[in-house]
């Protein structure tokens, strides 16, 4: 099984308090996501500044698209962005422009799975040769205080991987929750304020990187 | 009946195209939207921009807001919108949160009605005190080529009012079509191109402040 990715997403209000702790985590990051609330904040100013500072990175802007598809994709792409987010319940014809626009430049997008995805809808995407979602825990689950990572997480993330997603997983996950998915392909894990939070950001880094090499080899 | 508002949506990718056209055709505008396009690429630099400019216009950040409800609600009320925008998919719990931080300050929020929503949904907003919603002619009517506004969409507005909401109605209405609308209780109309890419933007808004004032006197 492949190792892992390692994303930190930031989520400040603004771009400086963001670049500080960027700056000190980043040589061990493989993927900067502009977080949704950054993306509002500060613009494709943001994405252009971190794509900049951070060339070699992978880059994503998570727009969460729902709307609009081929113009905020080409915005964020003309950013430097090298991937876009779109939510699950974006009009279907969404998925088609982003991903055109997307596949045009050598770029990707990934795909939120929000409350009310189905399989059904899942299979469309993988039909339409869309390569990656991101999951995330279930509000619900995590309202009935079920709030590590289970089996029903694990099964889904094996079977989305089964039709073919490389699966990115976030909701909450620190280093030492790691070892939980041994043996559950993972493609990305995406860590925010267990790194931006951190007194020594590097630190937390290398923690998660340690978890990850201990748990995928 | 009370005369409807006239809103313009500012779509342009940066701020400064859009500050001109909105400087000749402000002066009876009523409601300036910072679109989710021109938030995106700007930031809520936008949306300070523009209250600065103009402060005693109501101004709208169309964020479309599908999670994080309180952080993103308060950046933009922050920034001086004094509405906002919420998806009619977004997490039930984020109607709820928006709506407490919009009245806290007296300002409000407006309910995308995208694809999908049902009465029983509308219902629930009416019941938790939301107010406005924003309704958009369907895509797959569009589709099938019925892209004139009609009975069927004057009923939904109808139906929308009497459960209590003002209804702002948006989709490429041009001057001409709002005598269609006569008898149907709009709270706002919506224009972008319309007035933005005129030539003489002034004049535009002149034409819909008079379609608006002959249909509903």
């Amino acid at each position: 099984m492949e190792k892992p990715l390692l994303q930190i997403a930031l989520d400040t209000y603004d771009l400086p308090s963001a670049l500080g702790p960027l700056q000190k985590a980043a040589a061990h990051i493989d993927v900067i996501e502009v977080g949704t609330i950054l993306c509002l904040a500060e613009g494709m100013h943001a994405v252009r500044a971190i794509k900049s500072l951070f060339p070699d990175k992978i880059v994503l802007a998570d727009v969460r698209i729902a709307e609009a598809g081929s113009i905020i994709s080409k915005m964020c792409f003309d950013a430097g962005a090298d991937w876009v987010s779109v939510v699950s319940g974006a009009a279907p014809s969404s998925f088609e422009v982003v991903l055109a626009e997307a596949l045009s430049r050598s770029k990707d997008m990934q795909i939120e799975l929000s409350d009310g995805w189905t399989w059904e809808m899942a299979q469309r995407w993988a039909d339409m040769g869309i390569r990656q979602v991101i999951f995330k825990r279930s509000r619900d689950l995590e309202a009935q205080g079920k709030l590590n990572w289970g089996e029903r997480d694990f099964d889904t993330i094996r079977r989305l991987h089964e039709m073919g997603f490389k699966v990115t997983v976030t909701g909450g996950v620190k280093p030492k929750d790691i070892s939980l998915f041994a043996g559950v392909p993972v493609y990305i894990f995406i860590a925010g304020r267990a790194i931006l939070g951190a007194d020594d950001p590097a630190a937390a880094v290398q923690a998660f990187q340690a978890a990850i090499t201990e748990t995928y080899g």
